[in-house]
Parts: C-alpha cells; sequence; structure tokens
C-alpha cells in the first residue's frame, strides 16, 4: 500500500504518511513474533504487585485527572513496597554522597560534612578513572564489597565474611533471579523444583514460570503468626520428589506479604530440613531492618547456620539484601548484594561468568548500597542526623504497622496477624458466599472481585491474595503499611466503611 | 568437625572458629549446587571482553602493585569500550543534572544554571513523591519515554516514534537479553535460530548459549570493510533451516567489533532479506553518534525501512541505543532504551508483563539518557559548553580512529581496515606456521596465544579474534581506540616492537 504524495515527495513523505504515531499503516503483515511463537513460559508469568488491577489503579488515576467525578479523589496505591512514593524522605548521607560522586566539582563545596566527602572519594577512588561512569569488576567495586563483608561481620556478632562470596546486583531481584537460573537443571528427566512459601513474593513464582523450574509450596501457618511449619515442609517436599528434583528452599524473613519475623527455632528447623533433605537455601532477608513488634529480633540464617555448627554450617545457602527497604526506601536506584556461602568453587565461577556479560550493575546503586552498609559512626559530623533520620522512620513504620494491624482487626470480618516487621499486612477476609459465587461467574478470584470493587469505590489499591498464594478456600489481600499517617488514616476508615457495605450487600 | 574453645564458648565461638575468612571449615559435604548439577547452558556461555586474557590482566596488576618487575609499568587496558576508564571526562551538563535528581537540596544553589535545573525539575516531577527513590513504571518514567520519541523523531527527519514503543533499560545488554528471551521458543522440534555477524560483539552469542537458542553466523566480508554480504546471509540461512528456525538477525551497526559504518544500501538489502525471510531485525545502533571517517554516515534502520514502504515497512525491527558510548561513556550508570518497531500488540503486553517483575531500570540511568536525548537547546545557558565537550570528545576519537588505523597497518603482518566508526579496531594478523602449531599444541586458539604475549610482554590487553568470531583460518584482534593520544602512541609502540620480535622468533 502506498501513501499518497500529500506530505511530501518520495521516500520521506511515503515514510511519514505511512507513518501514524509511529505505527505503520500497511497491509497486514505476517508477523515473526505472535502469541503463538513466543517464549511459552513468558506467557504464562504473572507478577500481581504490578499486575491488572495495578494498571487498572493507572487509568483510574489519569481518569481523575481528566476530572472524572468519584467517590474519591486520589489513588491510594497500598499495592508496592515503595517509600519514597508515599512521602518519605531519603537519607541525607546517602543522597549527599551519591551526588558528589556523580558531580565531583562539588568537592570544592563548603556545604559537604567531611564524612560525606570522604565516603564518596572512597567510592571514587575506586572506580576506573575516578568516575562512576566507568564500568566496574562485574561482580561490583571491590572496596564495596568489602565494606558490604564488613557490615555482616559485625551484624552476625563477629563471625567473618569473605568479600569474594558477596555479589553487587542492581536490586535483589537480579541476585535472586541468578541463583534460580543457576539451579534451573533437569536432573533424570525431572525439572528442578524451588520451594516457596505460600503465601510469597511472586518474584519467586514469575521466575520459577519464566524459567520452566516446578514451584513446590510449603504452607505457612496462619494461626501461628506465619511460622514455617515444618511438617508441611515435608509434606510438600514428599509429594514433590514424586514429578521433581527438589533443589531450593526460599525463605523471606521477615515476611512479604505476611510480615512475621522468624523465631531462631523457626530458622534451625528450617536449616536442618534443608541439611536433611540437601537443599540449598535462599534466604530473602531485604527487610532485616524492619523490625517493630517487641519481642521480634532479625536472626540471619547466616550466623544461625554458623552457631550450629557441623554438618548445618555445610549448607548452602544465598542471602539477599537491597537498598530498597529498611529505613533507606531507595527502591529506584537499584542497589543490592547477595553473600553466597558454601558454593562450590567452580560453581562460583561459572555464576562470576555469566554476570561479566551483564557487564556491572548500576554504579548508583553501588554507591547507595555502600553508604547503606558503611553508614557514618560514632563521632563523625553526620552521624547524629544519619542516627535520628533513620530511627525516625523505623519509629514512623512501626507505629504504622501497628495502626493498620489494629485498625483491621476492628472490621468484622477481616482478620490481621500483627504485623512484625516488613512492609505489608496480609489480613485475612470471611467473604460471603454470594460474593464467592458471584466472583467465580465472572471467572474472577473472589479476593480479586473483592478487591477490584473496593479500587472502584475507594481508590485504595492492594494487590488480592491469590497474586501471592494462599491456603485454598481463604481469602486475603496485602496492603502495604506505608501511608503517611493521616493517609492511613483517612484509608483505613475508607476501607471499613467499603468492606462493611460491600460484604452486607451479599448478605439477605 | 567441631573447634577448640579457644575463640570465645558456645555457639558464636564455634562459628567463629568453624570460619576462616568466611569460608566454613568441615567435614567435606554434598554440594547441591556442583558443575554437574547446574544449568548447563550456564556452563558453556563465554563473554570475552572479560575473559580470561583480562583476568589475567588483573592478576598483572595486582603483582606490579606489590612490587613486582616485569618490562612494563602499566597495563594498558584496552579490552573493553569503556572511556572514562582511559581518562575521558564525563558531560558537566549530564553530571549536573543527575546531581540535582540525587540531591534536590542543590535547587537553592546558585551554581547551577537555570536549564540544568529546569531538566532535573522536569524528571524529578515525573518521579512518584518527586524522589529518584521510588520506583518508576517498568518501562521508564514517562517524560523520558517521551524524550527518547521526541529525539527519534528529529534524528529520523521528522518520522513519527510512539512513546509507548519505547522501553528504558538498564544498558541495551538487559534489552537485547529481553527481546532474545522472547524469541526464544522451539517451533516443530527445532529451536530458534538467531542471525549474527561473524565477528559480532559477544554478549549475542553468550546470551544465545545462555538460552540455548540456535547461533547462526553470517560471515561480514574483510575485504570490503566489513560490509554485510547478502550471498553470505543467503548461505547461512539455508544450511540453517536444516536443523533450526531462524527468526532473528542482529545487526551491529556501526559494528563491534569492526568498526564498519554501513552504507545505506547495505542496510536496505538487510531489510529486504530479512522481509522475505521472515526475519526480525535487532539493530544494535549504541554508536550512532561514533562516525568518524569522511563519507560515512549513520543511517537508522527504521529510517531507511520506513522509506523503503510497503511491504519492507512491516518488518518487526528493535533499535538499540545506549549512554554508555557516543560522546557520553555513561557505562557504569547504565541508561539505555529500545525502540520496538511493528511489534504484535500481543506480544508487546507480554514483554511489559515480563518487565514488570523485574520493577524498573535504576532511575540514575533513566536520569542520564533523558540528558541524551533532551540536551540544551540553542540560546540555553548550557548549550555552548555542552556543543563544545561534546564535539571535543568526538573529534578526539575520531584522531585515534585514525592513528590506531594508520599505526597498525605500518606494522608487516598487521592489516587495519578503516575505523569507520563505533570504539575499536579489528586487524587481522599474519601469524607463521610455527605459532599456530605451537599455540595449538597448548589447546590454544593461535589468536589467543599471541594476545597472551603481547599481555605479558608489554601490559597491552586487547582480547583474541577469537572471541568475537572470525573466518576459519584467519586471526584477529580486537583494541579500543581509548587510551588517550600519548598513552596511544607508547601502546603502539610497544605493540609494534613485540609483533616485530614476537613473529620473528617463530620464523627460521
Amino acid at each position: 500500500m502506498t501513501s499518497t504524495q500529500e506530505n511530501g515527495s518520495g521516500d520521506a513523505g511515503r515514510a511519514r504518511s505511512a507513518l501514524k504515531n509511529g505505527h505503520h499503516v500497511s497491509a497486514p503483515s505476517r508477523k515473526t513474533l505472535t502469541l503463538d511463537t513466543m517464549n511459552a513460559n513468558v506467557k504464562v508469568m504473572e507478577y500481581a504487585v504490578r499486575g491488572p488491577l495495578v494498571i487498572r489503579a493507572g487509568e483510574i488515576e489519569t481518569e481523575l485527572k481528566n476530572g472524572a467525578k468519584k467517590p474519591f479523589k486520589d489513588v491510594i496505591r497500598a499495592n508496592i513496597g515503595d517509600c519514597h512514593a508515599m512521602g518519605q524522605v531519603p537519607i541525607s548521607f546517602i543522597r549527599q554522597v551519591m551526588c558528589l560522586c556523580f558531580n565531583p566539582e562539588l568537592f570544592q563545596s563548603p556545604d559537604f560534612a567531611s564524612d560525606v566527602k570522604e565516603h564518596a572519594r572512597r567510592i571514587l577512588d575506586s572506580c576506573r578513572g575516578s568516575s562512576v561512569g566507568s564500568y566496574t569488576d562485574s561482580t561490583g567495586l571491590d572496596v564495596v564489597r568489602h565494606d558490604v563483608a564488613e557490615f555482616i561481620r559485625r551484624r552476625d556478632g563477629g563471625i567473618p565474611s569473605n568479600p569474594e562470596n558477596i555479589i553487587l546486583t542492581a536490586g535483589a531481584s537480579e541476585g535472586i533471579k541468578s541463583i534460580l537460573k543457576l539451579m534451573n537443571q533437569d536432573q533424570d528427566g525431572k525439572r528442578p523444583g524451588v520451594m516457596v512459601p505460600i503465601p510469597q513474593y511472586p518474584l519467586y513464582s514469575a521466575t520459577i514460570a519464566e524459567y520452566g523450574m516446578e514451584q513446590i509450596g510449603y504452607f505457612l501457618d496462619e494461626d501461628k503468626n506465619w511460622a514455617l511449619d515444618i511438617a508441611d515442609l515435608k509434606r510438600a517436599i514428599t509429594e514433590a520428589r514424586r514429578h521433581c528434583n527438589p533443589s531450593v528452599i526460599v525463605v523471606i524473613n521477615p515476611g512479604n506479604p505476611t510480615g512475621q519475623v522468624l523465631t531462631e527455632d523457626n530458622i534451625r528447623a528450617v536449616i536442618r530440613f534443608a541439611q536433611e533433605e540437601g537443599l540449598f537455601i535462599m534466604a530473602d532477608e531485604v527487610y532485616q531492618d524492619n523490625i517493630y513488634a517487641p519481642g521480634s529480633k532479625f536472626h540471619s540464617f547466616k550466623r544461625v547456620q554458623a552457631e550450629m555448627g557441623a554438618p548445618f554450617n555445610t549448607v548452602e545457602l544465598a542471602s539477599f539484601y537491597s537498598t530498597s527497604k529498611g529505613f533507606m526506601g531507595e527502591c529506584g536506584i537499584r542497589g543490592a548484594y547477595m553473600e553466597l556461602i558454601n558454593l562450590d568453587a567452580q560453581v562460583m565461577a561459572m555464576l562470576k561468568k555469566m554476570l561479566s556479560a551483564k557487564l556491572c550493575p548500576t554504579t548508583a546503586g553501588q554507591a547507595c548500597i555502600d553508604c547503606v552498609v558503611n553508614p557514618p559512626r560514632e563521632g563523625e559530623p553526620s552521624y547524629e542526623s544519619f542516627q535520628a533520620e533513620k530511627q525516625g522512620v523505623l519509629k514512623s513504620l512501626a507505629e504504622r504497622a501497628k495502626i493498620v494491624t489494629d485498625n483491621f482487626n476492628s472490621i468484622p470480618g477481616i482478620h490481621c496477624n500483627v504485623v512484625q516487621g516488613a512492609m505489608y499486612a496480609f489480613p485475612r477476609l470471611d467473604l460471603p458466599q454470594g460474593l464467592i459465587d458471584k466472583a467465580k461467574s465472572l471467572g474472577q478470584e473472589p479476593d480479586f472481585y473483592y478487591a477490584l470493587h473496593l479500587l472502584e469505590s475507594t481508590g485504595i489499591c492492594i494487590v488480592p491474595g491469590s497474586g501471592f498464594g494462599q491456603k485454598p478456600g481463604t481469602y486475603h489481600f496485602r496492603t502495604t503499611i506505608l501511608p503517611p499517617a493521616d493517609l492511613l488514616k483517612t484509608m483505613m476508615d475508607r476501607f471499613k466503611a467499603f468492606h462493611v457495605s460491600f460484604i452486607q450487600s451479599f448478605q439477605k
């Protein structure tokens, strides 16, 4: 099909008129890449945290911006663990160091404290050409990996950490995916099996689907504040061995979406189980700074495993930490590390080779994680304000964790375990049979149906429990605890009003 | 194995003494993850740009630092296209905008020009919570994608670009891998085939290996300055169809490692071939700013395809661009975009869903690419210095391209095509049979053997041609053109002296 000469002559004119808004207007063509020919695994993978409900929330925001009248003025995005999006303020020291790294002219400025300058100088001196624009080693800047190792050593009561076992990644997701990739090999015609908690953070289910691995769910015990239940781990692995080769167990502590902080006993039991069953442990510990409930304490898998002695201290372990959570909330920057314990040396070499083709993680994230693991020390100029900002954020998160828990428990038909840590609540909903039937008639999960109506009626965007997994016949949702206190109050009021009236509408 | 009580009592003591430098000292244990059980594809993938030669270069640097005596004082890393590592200075405007994005307090400072502030403000206003610490949309900040679309439209003489077809990625490698992943599906029991140039940038071969796809090499014609030879494309695809399902053709323009800038005729011929054969085109155009030779001009695949009209304008096309090259050299930051033309709408939705689980590319890279595609305009305060800095870098690169070409051609036994663009030369070596036999007796590729001796004798680190692919029976190496002029002179002198003497040593 050719166009008229209206928009100019010759090739350029034909090209311009053949394109409307960047889309070629031409005869229907046979595509090479279609739903039928594309990667089948990618078709089935899902990621509810940014799924259809969230897409709808974005549409509603646009509708509101265009003047649509709704029962609410704003969408409240309680779907994703993004602190800054909810108004949390970055830690000054971190941003000052980063800004010096990017614009070293500012070393001349009197407006930056000496410890900020020293910290930035140290990072830049380890960059080739003293520039954050240079590629770094694929595992990350040497000095940052040393700082991470020292951070871990301090955290774990003196147990040494080897910088050669530390790999920096652009966000924990990248590290997690790389380990699962390594494990992705069929044995004796059986696919590798990955044990994941139900409920789990859906990066795991998405990656397992993407890679064509087998997902082996183990139920967390809602009645025991989402503790891991060894009996259920055994049930799950026994069934799984019939059709796949279980090789790794994922534990998320503090829990996402469930918000529990595992006891040391629980962690020991998991390590013992992993050792008996020959499993590699992936310990997603990105929320380790987010501990709120009295009596709750973070116990690192590494320390617990080391203290258990042989043979438990030989279990292969990957621990993940990130700049996205904690008191920093620097999600967009993409900074993280993973520590790999007891990895076969040849496998480690293969992993590092695999990572080399990606070149390196963003230097912005590397500088950021360096500030987190090597913060100002007592006596240094930025120490007081750093601590004040940090404690301020953590205190506020703890308060909001309680507000959310208490408010949900005050709503008849909603049951919320104590949010001991992380950034979410995962309350259980009592849904009337009428609602369940209605949802199913529309081909929707009942909690999806509930969440959609919540969004359309109140502007509150949460993620249905079906996006995370749950015991069959139960319904939940995940909300963050992140909206600032006054917005949180508004949100809880709206939520309660919606819930009471919506549930009532299904009762005769 | 338990330890003594030397280092303290109880669990912590046992843990500390059981660990030496972070390695557990315990009974040999059965690992879950070994070379035998790990992902077999990862075992075979290679990435020569950071391969064994480069690892050896790092060791030599350490040896020098520890006082070892060698015939040279410094390693010259000419293995990787990293401009800042070689002393190139960042573009001021880019770093100023980025630093304001990270530390908005500086909006109060009189030291930043108004256009810097406006640019940073625009980026921050599009970030949730006005913070670069927030996650962005998974395809990247809306405003940046719009700026990219406008950049492309200007570049291509007014042909529109749709921001919905633009996806930001953390470096071009990420985008490239995501497209290959989409294409990774067997059809009728045959693996998907990816046509790649020989020689090629080994991200492609590494990813093809990692994903278990088939690599279909097509030879570039060294005698025609590395032009694509349609006859050879046809040869390659005909052979390939017997055992795989060719679905994509990769073209790197300007070329890496080969440094050619394709003529418009050559590009049209490739597009015609792709249309006839039902291939998806991946146009790696990251070096589009790096055009040096008189008579050479960058022609974007998108524009050429559009101007060819139907049916050629319906060919599926992905074009890649990055902040790592050009005049910016911001490799470490990881900024890039891909534009997707004629992608099936449902496949596009699947791609965006797949990317959503990674959350988003680093905001640092997004801010950086925004400065590149939306630079200061004439009349704005930063315009003059921006243009001066940009032209300065490009002029210097052009000069060094010529120095490298001319110097290599002055060495008997080395033949170097004109470096028309990009950042590399890929000279051909005449190697004596004695050297070839010696190398083979050691199980090494002859050009690897040559490169290793070059490194050990002169400290010059280049990458052997076998790492990129080459016509059988020919030997090459890739060097960058990046060492600054005086170091480049030193490097070329050392290289010549080494070559003459090393080659002579094999001649009776």
